[in-house]
């Protein structure tokens, strides 16, 4: 049974992608720039701020965090989405969701430069998501195809399974793993909430995709031996045997699972430390002008 | 087992999109314009730009025919679109595929307003069918979702399986079966060229949607009893015992397949009349609207 570590991996790219920002700076090309808005002070999403623009700084990458309180006007905050749209210094920016309920989130989204929208979320990329051209992918799907190529997952005709169909992951990896292309051209069956007869399809599965934020929902016998699994969830369990009271649980009952896995993802260190990295791809792609030529 | 008529059904619909246009205009409300741009001298896309002007003035909506040699630049084309964009008493557009080898389609549909894309091609369009917000759907899609709904076919739960992954029918149909809605709430399986064992999820479906452009490729040992079939395919196959020489040819071999469903769309008569009238109905939403508010 092989590990898929999303940890070791993002240390690899995070490696590259030092060394590709170096080579671009020195060849006279222009320092990404990514910018985060953050509106309001909730701890976690200081905390994944934080992460962000701390991984930017070791990788040479210029940072801005752009702070409002939560009393922030939607009018303004959309004001300053034009202001980021409009500078010309920044490759692209995020607003670190979730935002406070008086603003409209779709809104804000989607007044955001598609050709800045690092984090996917613009329908204009999701769209060309959905067509299979160029565009930005949205930081969990594309970590997700990361860990398939790196290890060599062979993903061609193979009988993959989305458990979740939300807009950030079930949604976008099951038209990725469904597109013509490498890693893809599975065929994909999206489960959620409605489906009947989940465990049939999960015991029909060759790749495992569980995106559904329940704590250990996949028994080991719902799962076909030699199974590939990929764990997106990670949910707070309290836990008083830890010093911080609390532990990180995939949606996959892991010591019972990963025996019958051919190769499965952690939780955590696997999918989670993925995004991070994905969306600093995601700005030294738009600097480059990979996406959307400058 | 019950024919699921798309003749009858654009029928229907037609009688009430000329109730409710005409009520809409007698009201104050701006008569509908839809314009379509035609590039070259195709016969057949000449037949399907007269089948939709036609109904146009047959139920009191204002229809524009632009029409340029094959030999117009991409530049005077983008020119075009830009044209029609920014007419106001234009409600909705399409530009007529094909399009000649020197002009980039792609380029052309990104141009248009997707508040006046009323082909749903626009990938902020398609973006937006994939996160399941209010958009134009494609008119091949929107026509299956206005059958299933018409003849109260029950989806949610349903095992769906989509033959194709197309940007015109399968990826879009697919996503739709499987959002929360209704008609939705499907499982979905989305089957291709790459798919392995493609029998084994035909026989697992409760709704089987066809859409390869492979006559006759569907054959009873591929389906259970009692199921629902949409068949997308129309191809021109040869007949010389017709008058003209062809007849049109689903994906599934009708006479020994019909028998087996609960439902299935003929061919001739199935989807293929739905597509006009959905664009038409597209343009009665721009005029209103309804999806994007003026």
């Amino acid at each position: 049974m092989q590990i898929l570590s999303g940890k070791d991996l993002s240390n690899i790219i995070q490696a590259q992608v030092k060394v590709e920002v170096a080579e671009w700076v020195a060849n006279g090309g222009k320092q990404p720039h990514l910018a985060v808005i953050l509106v309001g002070s909730d701890g976690a999403s200081e905390t994944y701020v934080g992460h962000k623009v701390r991984m930017c700084e070791r990788l040479g990458i210029k940072s801005s965090l752009v702070k409002h309180s939560d009393e922030i006007s939607e009018e303004d905050l959309l004001a300053e989405v034009e202001r980021l749209n409009n500078d010309d210094d920044i490759d692209g920016f995020i607003v670190q969701l979730p935002l406070p309920k008086h603003i409209n989130v779709d809104k804000v989204i989607e007044t955001i430069d598609h050709r800045k929208d690092v984090d996917g979320f613009h329908s204009i990329n999701v769209g060309r998501m959905a067509q299979n051209v160029p565009c930005f992918l949205p930081a969990t799907p594309y970590g997700i195809m990361q860990i398939l190529e790196h290890y060599q997952i062979d993903t061609q005709g193979k009988e993959c399974v989305v458990l979740g169909r939300s807009n950030i992951v079930g949604r976008p990896v099951s038209i990725l793993m469904s597109n013509n292309g490498n890693p893809g051209n599975a065929t994909v069956t999206v489960c959620h909430s409605r489906t009947k007869d989940l465990k049939k399809h999960t015991l029909n599965a060759d790749i495992l995709i569980v995106a559904l934020g329940i704590p250990e929902f996949v028994k080991a016998d719902m799962v076909k031996e030699g199974v590939v699994i990929i764990d997106v969830g990670t949910t707070r369990v309290e836990d008083a045997s830890r010093k911080r009271g609390y532990r990180l649980s995939g949606d996959v009952k892991y010591d019972e699972v990963a025996p019958k896995c051919s190769a499965i993802t952690p939780v955590p260190g696997g999918v989670g430390p993925m995004t991070v990295i994905s969306l600093i791809k995601n700005t030294v792609r738009a600097v480059k002008g990979e996406v959307y030529p400058k």
